[in-house]
């Protein structure tokens, strides 16, 4: 279990991993971070937000935590437990906040030696700025933290993850396979982000500002995206994220011809669809 | 011009109607409404958001104000002044706060008898609840106001209806065409609340609560809809919004190829467009 003398290292510490360092050691934690700029350690130092850090993987520091959390793009975290899982403790839990799980747990359980053992979570928050200096733990209140574990995985340590969810401060901690969180998080995350892209980029919006109600702002929030993050996201999820579009689509299409049909009764069903089941999303 | 000597009558007594009134009393105006509901009336009097109002439409009552803003749905709004229109003051000057324009401001300016001026405006602002018990002056703050005047109107009352939306409280004011306020609230606002349709309707979500992030509450919030408002305002802009939505629809599709393709260039291209649009819509 998370007993108070386990330490933590964070891998890759940038807004999520800030966060994470922030929530564990205001939690009584010895936290340290492994990342590759060398100010953002210096930065996280200074904050408290971490005991020690540094931007070189060596055996002698990163073979002294107990659990890892790597905060890493998806190619990046393969990448690295390539390299460097021989550093690793022995009997380590190794965990994650990617936010695609088929492409990256199967894989990473399959490639780690025995004594190390990695289960997959996904916490759903985050803000449109990044880095270290942008962290902050708050962005957990009233959020949801997902658990992926796999057959690979023991009792124990989904138990453990669970419980570093509850420490962050996250809302609601649930349990979902990797496959059927890429199908939901395909819908509720990643064609979201699709959707305000093309709302944002489908036509010249450059005057309207002065136009606008909440409605467009709200639906476009997060149309400011990290391009090199969610690419790579999109693609790792690419089978499920195309399913969910044209679920979407489609739905869209019977409300275009609602509307070119003039067929008042099945616009009003839907809308009365949407508010029903809308109801059940607020905080 | 709005000097504090004018006297408001505000018809349709709702959230929106509601919330003018209270800004215009809080500003030293004289406030009446006529609304279908006494209960509506009753409670306006006790919070102090009129200072007189009825049900009845009678010429003593209607003909006493210099201002009427029409708070109505779309149809409503054109049988009201066909019906009464005859009881109201030689040189009132009205003006409503439509969803829609070229639908209403034409048919009305043609209608009215001379002695009456109407101008349109719509401002910009809602909440996804209904009535005059949820009026609040404080949604203007921060909003747009759109006055969309024609050929027909005079230069005083278009200096006035722009006064109206600055003593309301809106941030902004500004002035459009109603083909192009038409075109522009298509996608503004239209377009966005059949997306939030669409996306709340495509997939059964009733579990799925317990794993969002905040992107889907954002493009959901407005999918608590008000069926019959929005369903006549979508058929009375019907070519516009249909514009819009195959806008939107193509967008999707190039990014659906991009994603189906591998093509991470067009899917980071799209999205730094994006983000650097996004930035003009902060608050």
């Amino acid at each position: 279990m998370l007993s108070k003398d386990k330490k933590i290292l964070i891998v890759g510490l940038g807004l999520i991993g800030g966060s994470y360092a922030e929530a564990l050691r205001r939690s009584g934690y010895a936290v340290g971070a492994i990342t590759r700029s060398q100010s953002s350690i210096d930065y996280a130092l200074e904050q408290g937000l971490i005991d020690e850090g540094t931007t070189e993987v060596t055996p002698e520091f990163a073979g002294r935590w107990d659990i890892v959390v790597f905060a890493l793009y998806p190619h990046v975290l393969l990448e690295w437990l390539e390299k460097y899982q021989h550093c690793l403790k022995d009997g380590a839990l190794l965990t994650d906040v990617t936010g695609v799980k088929c492409a990256v747990v199967y894989d990473i359980q399959r490639m780690l030696r025995p004594g190390l053992e990695f289960i997959g979570a996904h916490p759903m928050a985050g803000r449109e700025v990044y880095g270290v200096r942008n962290a902050s733990s708050a962005i957990f209140q009233g959020a949801n933290y997902i658990v992926t574990p796999t057959d690979a995985n023991t009792p124990g340590a989904i138990a453990t993850c669970e419980e570093l969810g509850r420490t962050l401060g996250f809302a609601r901690v649930s349990r979902l396979s990797p496959e059927r969180h890429d199908e939901i998080v395909g819908f509720l995350s990643q064609l979201t982000h699709c959707i305000a892209v093309a709302l944002m980029t489908c036509k010249d919006t450059g005057h309207m500002y002065g136009y606008t109600g909440d409605s467009f702002r709200d639906l476009t929030r997060i149309a400011r995206i990290n391009e090199q993050m969610w690419s790579e996201l999109f693609l790792l999820n690419r089978d499920e994220l195309l399913q969910q579009i044209d679920l979407f689509t489609s739905r869209m299409g019977e409300i275009r011809d609602a509307i070119a049909s003039g067929d008042t009764e099945a616009l009003q069903a839907l809308m009365r669809l949407s508010t029903e089941r809308r109801a059940l999303f607020d905080k």
